[in-house]
């Protein structure tokens, strides 16, 4: 019985479940509890939404969030593939549990640090991928996992980004990905991301910022903007004036800039890095490019870190998260907000959608 | 004849012109323009305000704000010691012209890089500290200078906040001075400013983290703040995450927090850099110190510049600017808006009062 075959997405879209001791099974709960109470407009789309997880774990997540009056309580509908979540009702939360987490998932205790749960956040990452990669999913929804659970688990890598990147590249399509980070109102690409300042001024380089450029406006693309403005920070004061501050962006930027321009990217700059930002929430520009974790995420997150969205670029299909990490020191009390994954999921949706 | 002794500020609040062939005439004279069509309560205080410059410049500026309609006139009194200020009625604009700058400054083009409009700024400068160093006035806000006018009339500082600290020192306070960037939501203070950004992490050391912390209480404390909550931002992405992403955290930043703390300055951190000025702005924290010139500019420039002002922290007065620069690209027009100046001088005034 497939009641939804009119209106359904050419295939589905998947989040999984992260580290189970912090907020992810928790939230992605809430994200579909809410959705029977929200008004039709600010209603998330969740047809479609299969969420990779343990049951067990889904279940206490449910319990949980259930204490709460105003919360409505949420059924969970085991399914065996991706593509039965078209069977499943609506209000339904569709778990695809293929046994790949270590058993007894669903009595860790919050908010430590677990090497089980770990190897299930990465297993399920990998699932994910799978499926994406085979074309039975169009975008992965990420909720947050621990860095120190990965590597108890034995994986060596410093995030989901360098992870997806990695994992794709094992089935055949090696990526250079680029993180961006996005609200309603800015989005910026970061040319270097996990490491320290000084690293990252080293690793500011002319194939490091043409790459960032070429990955963008590819994405950009796709997301539905025909000739995205591309904005390029510099990386010192004043964007170096003149070489006054530090010569990388008359060395290395601008000629990057330039580069990029010649192959048709309407590619600016590099502009002063505290006044890029501003100019680009009042439209001057589409995406900002940050040489710099801290530089694009500050402006990105001033706001509020429950609007931002967290998107991986350069993959062969859509990713996003929420802005946020496990936030073990809540996790298990049900209070966590649901905002930064739903705000997540949407905005998969406008990418997949060609509505960037 | 003093009309208005009863209600006369202590000692008078002074403005210099800045570089006469930028935005900077043209906003002040503005700024007592539209002080007669605000409402009583967005009024600026204009009494005993005193603008250190040149009289033809100030006509010609004069000349310039009234083409606009909406815009009253502006009569302009030349003064000849600071303390006449009393004797000008409200509504005049009192100019002190002691002639310090060269001749002919009313004609210069504008927007172009002068020698001489260098010559007059950095002259105006001194002028002003060495009265507020005598006790005649109590704060000093400065128009935007140009840095290449500047240079070009031999004055080899980067910005206005080195030279008034050399200035001051010339009077016998040396001065160790840190800028601080602040709106109506967030105040944030620069261990590190004008250098390249490889330069500020090397400048990042014990000693700067320290005597910032110190700076920052003492004049919060000023300010009217009892107990300051200073927050400190990390230099590297999540801190240095204990040390993976860099150890200036653990090495540097930690331990001089700590000193402060042992001193009873309520220093915490150092955070997450891309979180803290969030929270700030949230009401966590009164200050945010942070490490290097775009990690505390970029937040405070977010929301728009013109409701930016730069502090100078250390002076033995107070000392305010807009967060602007000279704009040669719009100066002669009378376009430019007084808003940054006007919230400059709001801050003055407010920081005079101890009302911080």
């Amino acid at each position: 019985m497939n009641t939804s075959a009119n209106s359904a997405p050419p295939s589905p879209v998947l989040i999984t479940s992260g580290d189970v001791t912090g907020i992810g099974p928790e939230i992605i709960v809430r994200l579909f509890a809410e959705a029977q109470t929200s008004d039709l407009q600010g209603r998330p789309d969740l047809r479609g939404v299969v969420v990779l997880g343990d049951l067990p774990v889904l279940r206490r997540a449910a319990q949980l969030v259930r204490q709460r009056p105003d919360v409505p309580a949420v059924v969970l509908a085991r399914i065996e593939a991706v593509e039965d979540v078209w069977d499943v009702p609506a209000g339904v939360l569709p778990v695809l549990d293929t046994g790949r987490g270590p058993v007894g998932l669903g009595s860790l205790p919050w908010g430590r640090v677990d090497a089980r749960a770990g190897q299930a956040a990465a297993a399920w990452l990998r699932e994910a991928v799978e499926l994406a990669m085979a074309g039975r999913a169009v975008a992965i929804v990420t909720a947050p996992l621990h860095k120190e659970a990965l590597s108890a688990a034995g994986e060596s890598y410093p995030g989901h980004t360098e992870m997806l990147a990695a994992e794709s590249g094992r089935h055949g399509q090696p990526a250079d990905v680029r993180m961006m980070l996005a609200n309603d109102e800015l989005k910026t690409v970061l040319v270097t991301v996990h490491c320290s300042l000084r690293e990252a001024i080293d690793r500011v380089t002319f194939d490091a910022v043409l790459s960032t450029l070429r990955i963008t406006h590819q994405s950009a693309r796709m997301w539905g903007l025909e000739r995205p403005r591309l904005a390029v920070a510099g990386l010192n004061p004043h964007a170096g004036e003149g070489g006054l501050f530090g010569r990388e962006e008359v060395d290395i930027i601008a000629p990057a800039v330039a580069a990029a321009r010649s192959e048709g990217i309407d590619a600016l700059g590099p502009f002063a890095p505290d006044t890029v930002f501003m100019r680009a929430r009042r439209g001057e520009f589409d995406v900002v490019v940050a040489q710099y974790h801290d530089q694009g995420l500050i402006p990105v997150k001033y706001l509020g870190v429950e609007h931002g969205v967290n998107v991986t670029l350069g993959l062969p299909f859509v990713r996003t998260s929420p802005d946020h990490g496990t936030a073990f020191e809540i996790a298990g009390q049900g209070v966590a907000d649901a905002s930064s994954l739903r705000a997540a999921l949407s905005l998969a949706r406008r990418l997949v959608a060609g509505r960037g």
